[in-house]
């Protein structure tokens, strides 16, 4: 047994409670290298009669490591445990004091799962896990009133560059909402709707006024409205890494500098603010000049953004916050927010972006989900780029699954593309082949699925600023093929709780190939098979599964064919081919 | 190069603010497998003008692992980071998606401390890591005021029972602080002293209230002015995981069940209270009755608690709070009381009982320390019950140097004994050779060492109630000769840096071996070389230290004699002797 290559440390995603009645226990050990690992847990006050021994399921894989876990109900909420590890020549327990060859008599040395207190729980809002995304730049979406147009507007459809603007407003979006109902979304995220300069938003003079050019304060409760009555949720983005250099505080020290009484709101090092050498002499988002990095230790400076933060879910009724540069604000601003944030609404999801390892974020204590950048990465690589075989794709989705508590997992908002990056299309070399394959993976994977607008219908676009172009609402020009496919994933997906649940496991993903098959469940027993091929050329699947005299029905297919001889399955998939097949009761 | 065994997570003790300028990283490989380490750091949005490699240093090792860190300035308080892995025969890169031959050239697969906020800081007083602690239980260590003793106190000296008392008070602690500032004591942890029906008082009654047999208010401020006055801090004991059987909520709820107004300050599964085999219908601390679990989710709860808090800090002037069975009460409730204390007392200590991995309460935002329990079982281990050799000692020590951010270790709450566990000089057997090493062993150890009560004057005693005997002040029945050696080393800690910073390392820990050697050294420069012999036989050292024409001069010795030749010392050690040398200038 390798021990070196065991790893367990209590909370975070090591032990954690799921719920307020469970506990999950995990460990991580070398790749096929043990047989069997079970948890012997015990209350810590009353030895004799709480001993038990809970056998781990190894729960995800990827090159170098298995991941096990356990989910147990302490019965008084207070839990101790170790581990106790097999292979075939040896065993070994593990405490938080090391390795053992025998359990050790007291209970000191094991680890400690302290006490389930109901509050500490991370309960992400249910209704996330149902949900289906989509993304919305409202710049760009639709013009439904050209009233509010501002100075300069360019024909829609037009070429987007870093300072146009087109004219899309709230109205348009109102106007619009039939699109999405015929999709199936639930959800949007709207990136920034509140007053500032540019046409992404990320600049915000007053966090508590739609921009005039996007609408009002009143258009956006109409359209919050509008959204729920349809069953749409809405989250607005919060941009409180930075304001604008248009927002008044900020005016206030370019022109007052030292003497300015919002000179704490920033982080300045020098008066008077200026730029030298491409740096600013006051902390930025990037080193960009005009987003001033916000104080947001600063008691008035949380003050102002925790109001506004509560104003729009009091005022407009909005379901949740994404979080622009979340990781780059300081804990404790985020902790606060959480509270005012789920005193307000408790079933507001609160989304951060962060592209990289979110564990401290995601502890109960801030944040439910984060844009999930690192499966992005993968899915792209695998099926857009090509630059990642089977093998080492499923590797990568299996490292991501052991990363978080399960209930983050659950929630985790996986995009494949946004207002950030090139166009999933274009990544895709337009090849619509491989954008579908990649989105259904994407909708059959554990986590919440986002679309950004018009991928439905087929825009293309390198990065900013291509990736912002308008929507394009000639339906002649849409394409209604892809549309199609958009809905009917979408719809397998809201129908069926075995593509939503965290149950994965992938039975084929080798080396050296494109081809991937992986089986998906649910708890109540619901049962898929996903097979895909992302190459060029066609391929042959067999695979031996107990039928239970059931038998497997094809959900959604393209350019495959599919026998079934006993228990085993033939899946015949043609170039960028794939079947999902769901079991069914009779044979 | 053993991949499997190479650990780096971002946060925690991975990577982490030390100060408000600098992040240390930190990389666990296998023992003796990787030859040298750098970490490759940039700022996200300036590649090529930030990119440097930081060569990291190895900080500590054990039987399995070596642990490494590097320190860094961020220029614009932001980090990316990777790490370059080196043996003898290869290279590896490891970014957060695994390991690479080749570093990647965009930055987003990097490891990522995204922002250094000064608020997350991890900031504990800085007096503490100056401090010599004294644990103090009230009842039992002088009865300076026989007016306030409790009906049926039994004579000073008598045999401890659970439930007997002696009449020790406030008055009794005024009354000895000289031979207090005689030892070189600078804080004192008393448990708790609030009103209480037992004679540990861990069942509290009422929490703004001094107990009446151990004096008043009044006498408390008293007391803590008196301390004050001689350069000595005090922390209070808070019980806020349970409260006790007299406390007037919980006997409103024991007298009117589900209709009493408090019925929520408690976790009640089953009404009227009762306990039915054992276990009662109500959470406790263990199963124990009369010490009701408070609901400190509950605002008014936690109203009450933190107002207790605050109001000890405000109107007597407290250096902080020991917190009673600290995790078993929900992470939330602390933040709150964190930053209720630290606006009250900004230098204010926060120690947390716990004697597990205490990570999730060590990051800044709960805790300044924890009760180091797994180093004293450690240190009994080898000094006092000889279960294990100088090879495993030395890697469970150097387990937890790794264990907790630097800060952290720094002000860890290092102890031999307690009121929870037989006392130190009868686990060593009665043998003060072994006291003494193990001592000198804890006050040249990272960290805040604590002396349980009369320890310095040789009193023995087994567990709870044994331990709580009263203190001896007949100087004819004090061991005098210990109490000068308990003098001597916390004369020596305080006065070299070197014994309490973190720079340690292990010269001689051999498996098999009672023998240790170990070199402690400042930032400044200051070096010691310590020496022990655990065993009953005599031993001679011998090191290779360069010397750069410099000596070493004995600083403290037992049985010890030592020779230096040439760039080398011979270090002879009797039975259970020790040398304490530190290298000064001239040879």
């Amino acid at each position: 047994m390798q021990l070196e290559a065991i790893y367990h440390r209590s909370k975070q995603n090591g032990s954690y409670a799921y719920d307020r009645e469970t506990v999950h226990i995990r460990i991580r050990t070398k790749k096929d290298d043990v047989t069997a690992v079970d948890v012997i847990a015990v209350d810590k006050y009353a030895f004799q009669r709480t001993t038990v021994s809970v056998p781990m399921r190894k729960f995800t894989s990827d090159a170098l490591f298995d991941y096990w876990e356990a989910a147990y109900k302490p019965p008084y909420r207070r839990l101790r445990y170790a581990f106790r590890l097999e292979d075939a020549q040896e065993q070994w327990y593990l405490t938080e004091r090391g390795f053992r060859k025998e359990l050790p008599e007291h209970y000191f040395e094991s680890f400690e799962f302290p006490y389930l207190n109901g509050v500490d729980v991370f309960e992400p809002p249910t209704w996330v896990k149902e949900a289906v995304f989509y993304q919305i730049f409202p710049e760009r979406f639709a013009n439904g009133d050209k009233q509010n147009d501002p100075p300069n507007v360019q024909p829609w459809g037009g070429e987007p560059k870093p300072d146009n603007f087109f004219g899309g407003d709230l109205e348009g979006v109102i106007q619009h909402l039939d699109h999405l109902s015929e999709l199936g979304i639930t959800a949007i995220y709207f990136t920034p709707v509140f007053e500032a300069t540019t046409n992404h938003k990320y600049d915000t003079r007053d966090y508590k006024k739609v921009d005039p050019h996007f609408g009002s304060n009143e258009k956006l409760k109409e359209l919050v409205a509008a959204c729920h009555a349809r069953g749409i949720r809405v989250l607005l983005d919060a941009v409180f890494n930075h304001a604008g250099r248009t927002f008044p505080p900020f005016v206030d020290v370019l022109e007052h500098g030292e003497q300015s009484a919002y000179k704490d709101w920033f982080y300045v090092h020098d008066y008077p603010l200026r730029v030298e050498d491409g740096i600013p002499t006051y902390e930025t988002f990037a080193f960009e000049p005009i987003m001033p990095k916000l104080n947001t230790e600063h008691p008035e400076v949380k003050q102002y953004l925790l109001d506004a933060a509560r104003y729009w879910i009091e005022e407009v009724g909005i379901d949740g916050w994404r979080l622009d540069v979340a990781n780059e604000v300081d804990h404790q601003f985020w902790r606060e927010f959480r509270q005012v944030v789920k005193q307000a609404n408790p079933e507001a999801y609160i989304l951060g972006e962060i592209w990289h390892d979110s564990m401290a974020w995601l502890q109960g204590d801030q944040f439910d989900a984060v844009m999930n950048y690192p499966l992005t990465d993968a899915m792209l690589d695998f099926f857009a780029k090509e630059t990642v075989d089977a093998a080492e794709f499923s590797s990568l989705v299996g490292t991501q699954l052991a990363y978080y508590p399960q209930q983050a997992t659950e929630v985790a908002f996986n995009l494949l593309d946004s207002h950030d990056t090139p166009r999933l299309l274009t990544q895709c070399g337009g090849d619509k082949r491989r954008m579908k394959l990649a989105t259904l993976f994407q909708f059959t994977h554990p986590g919440v699925p986002c679309v950004y607008y018009g991928n439905e219908i087929g825009i293309e676009g390198e990065g900013d600023p291509d990736c912002r172009r308008c929507m394009e609402w000639d339906e002649e020009k849409q394409d209604r093929e892809l549309f199609n496919f958009y809905r009917d994933v979408i719809a397998l997906r809201r129908k069926h709780a075995a593509l939503r649940s965290v149950g994965i496991r992938f039975l084929q993903a080798e080396a050296g190939s494109r081809v991937l098959m992986y089986e998906r469940w649910s708890e109540s027993g619901e049962r898929f098979l996903i097979a895909l091929n992302a190459a060029a050329k066609s391929t042959v699947l067999r695979t031996e599964l107990p039928l239970d005299g059931k038998a497997w029905r094809t959900e959604l297919a393209s350019d495959a064919s599919i026998a079934s001889v006993g228990d085993a399955l033939t899946i015949q998939l043609e170039a960028y081919g794939f079947a999902v097949m769901k079991q069914v009761a009779d044979q």
